[in-house]
């Protein structure tokens, strides 16, 4: 069994609430898009400082339109940084996340349980989902090729908007295994089915 | 076949020769070693920063004693915002690393070819050689555990001074599979054989 996936790195970023944007840029503030990266997300202009007990990470970019929670993806290297631990969560599982204190333009503020660092996960292809052994809810592993090649173990299965496979890593994975702009892997195996 | 590793992670690190040392801290300079990492081998008190077409990297740390070439070792996160090569390298194979210029507190100095990633490896236990069906010149995989599980491919074997089998990760790839401090491996197959 071999299917296709399209791997899309992420650099640290982070998901405000409205109030938050707020109260970092200003009232009445509003994110000015800067990139597209989804049907509705993007990636603004804005970035914010975030502060833990040892240091702190800058240049954090701000994705939009704002959340309903706040949640800061951080690589595992910048909670060394910021001397957090590096809590591995899925999107939205915020409840062990460690606490932060983010800075913007217009203020300083302490953010209980919004530090992550992001579990790697597959976005099944919608449109072809019934072609694939695949389903939401395994565990797979996935290989990247190359001179720096890779399989990563523990991949969540989750579901997707896109008609391809989409494999999200972080850039501290990507970086491990070689990858530069748009590349591609493929699952090998099926470890756990839920 | 199950062969156990102990896991070593580096993060970016300069070796400089003798020459570079006294031209980037002065006449006469000698480093401090502020931490022991093999028998003769030390982490020097000393860090530069390094230069490339896009931007610069700091706190380098310096590792003594000086070698006869002068050999950068990167991160790939490094060499974007420096905007050269990510020129994947064995350690002393340099004909083909990045053009840098480099700065300490007595001066700055462009040096040729010196900008490299390093390629991961594995050293091979010594005294218990002939136990392992591991032999050097093979090309194995790794895999390392946890909750960011991942299986280091195209893993090179060179002999090693060491009792133990020690695989050389850096830092990027540490972290991808969610590595902290000291953390143990195992050879889960040999790919290729020389």
């Amino acid at each position: 069994m071999r299917t296709d996936v399209e791997v899309s790195m992420s650099n640290r970023h982070a998901h405000l609430t409205a109030e938050l944007v707020e109260a970092l840029f200003g009232e009445g503030y509003e994110l000015h898009e800067m990139r597209k990266v989804g049907v509705r997300e993007f990636a603004s202009q804005e970035t914010i400082t975030a502060y833990g007990p040892k240091g702190k990470v800058a240049d954090i970019r701000v994705m939009g339109p704002p959340r309903s929670y706040c949640q800061i993806e951080l690589l595992m290297g910048d909670t060394y940084k910021l001397g957090i631990e590096a809590v591995l969560c899925d999107s939205g599982h915020v409840d062990n996340a460690a606490d932060l204190v983010l800075e913007g333009p217009a203020g300083k503020v302490a953010v209980p349980h919004c530090g992550i660092v992001a579990r790697r996960h597959l976005h099944l292809g919608q449109v072809v989902a019934d072609q694939y052994e695949v389903k939401v809810g395994d565990i797979v592993s996935v290989r990247v090729g190359g001179e720096r090649g890779v399989i990563f173990n523990n991949v969540i299965v989750r579901s997707g908007r896109s008609d391809r496979c989409k494999f999200h890593i972080d850039v501290e994975e990507g970086n491990a295994a070689g990858l530069r702009g748009v590349t591609r892997g493929e699952i090998v195996s099926i470890d756990e089915r839920s």
